[in-house]
């Protein structure tokens, strides 16, 4: 899905963000990378120096962003914030990226990220149909180029065949084997002194819950069973 | 919420990174940042580069994993997965996410960070109650260790106000306690013939990933400390 996607950076300026832009979207499994009007050392740098080499090697250099999002059906960007009357619709990203999600299932669409002084001009912003803004603070918003990209594109990404991809939870131990360990522990510190022969009956039944507080994965209780019946063992081991 | 989060970066080589861990992380209103026997010289370059300064200045240098999340009652680490047998919970980020966020809501918690080169070690992770995945490709699962931060911990943002109105879960025993525990009981095994001296390194990660898996509850933990203690004294007792 994020094949339709296009990361238009803006103007940047630092290769190790050209670089890691690169990186994340090979992380996330999106290949068209455009760069408008580049700082041209910053780009030769990165692309000799990264892994995700071969989306740099594709990337295509435009001279304006109009250019750049020609052959796109929709049009986003990505904004900071706050600082001027944007003009255009502003989404969070959580929102931003579910819509975005849904334009690319049925084409091409354009994410815009400024230079990282400046971010997106009024001028960039003009050809966006909505912006997006990433929630950070506010008394520190801008972010990192790279890890803004980053962030993007793991939106997008997440919750994709969600269900495909649990983990299965671990069962927890059956009440027997609870039980089971309940009475060798209680055996263990009925021999070590701990439990009082008197108030026996009301320490096993805290024992008991003690360990049902626990919630014991059950692929552990024959290790735990195996632990206390040698403890169980040393503990009464006759006196010579 | 994200103050009680404590981002632990492990052995991290590049000042760059480390300076994009604060910085999203300033991003993101989060302050803890703590760092586990970190190449000094990367160290000291981070931070006197790096806005969000701040996070830098207050991070703390620790000589060891346990060190580092003595008083957190949840520790979590992340993965790019998928190299070897984890023998620990491994979570998608989304998932992790919300369980990490509904925990921060109660207590503090670590969220660990691997070397850039190798990730967590085996040693590493058995610290750890549960591991996370960012959803990569697998063809091209590892990202930069600042990109990787900066997902997290949007993702722990990101719909923030959804966590807000559940119960509270009962606090989880912290590290510092669960440690103490492990030892207690390793003692007990050794003692007891359990644990074989020779292979007794592999038991202790062993046993303490047996104990993570357990999620003991707070306020049993001075219960089972001193069930252990009894033990262990009886188990040393020396014979008439």
């Amino acid at each position: 899905m994020l094949d339709s996607l296009r990361v238009v950076l803006v103007s940047p300026r630092n290769p190790l963000n050209i670089g890691a832009a690169a990186r994340a979207m090979s992380n996330f499994g999106c290949t068209h990378l455009r760069l408008v009007t580049p700082y041209a050392v910053a780009f030769r740098e990165a692309r000799s120096a990264v892994r995700a080499g071969y989306i740099l090697e594709q990337a295509k250099v435009f001279e304006s962003v109009a250019e750049a999002v020609v052959d796109c059906t929709l049009v986003t960007g990505t904004t900071a914030g706050g600082r001027r009357d944007l003009h255009v619709p502003l989404h969070r990203l959580e929102a931003g990226g579910s819509l975005l999600r849904e334009h690319l299932a049925n084409g091409p669409a354009a994410l815009l990220f400024g230079s990282e002084k400046f971010g997106l001009s009024n001028e960039d912003m003009s050809h966006c149909h909505w912006l997006m803004r990433i929630p950070t603070r506010e008394e520190h918003a801008s972010m990192n180029l790279g890890q803004a990209v980053a962030i993007c594109l793991y939106e997008l990404r997440r919750e994709e065949q969600e269900a495909a991809h649990r983990f299965p939870v671990p069962a927890n131990a059956a009440a027997a084997d609870l039980e089971r360990l309940t009475e060798l522990l209680s055996d263990v510190l009925a021999r070590s002194g701990y439990i009082n022969e008197c108030v026996s009956r009301s320490s096993e039944l805290k024992l008991r819950r003690l360990i049902r507080r626990l919630g014991i994965p059950a692929n552990d209780v024959e290790t735990w069973l195996g632990m206390f019946r040698q403890i169980l063992w040393k503990v009464k081991e006759p006196r010579p």
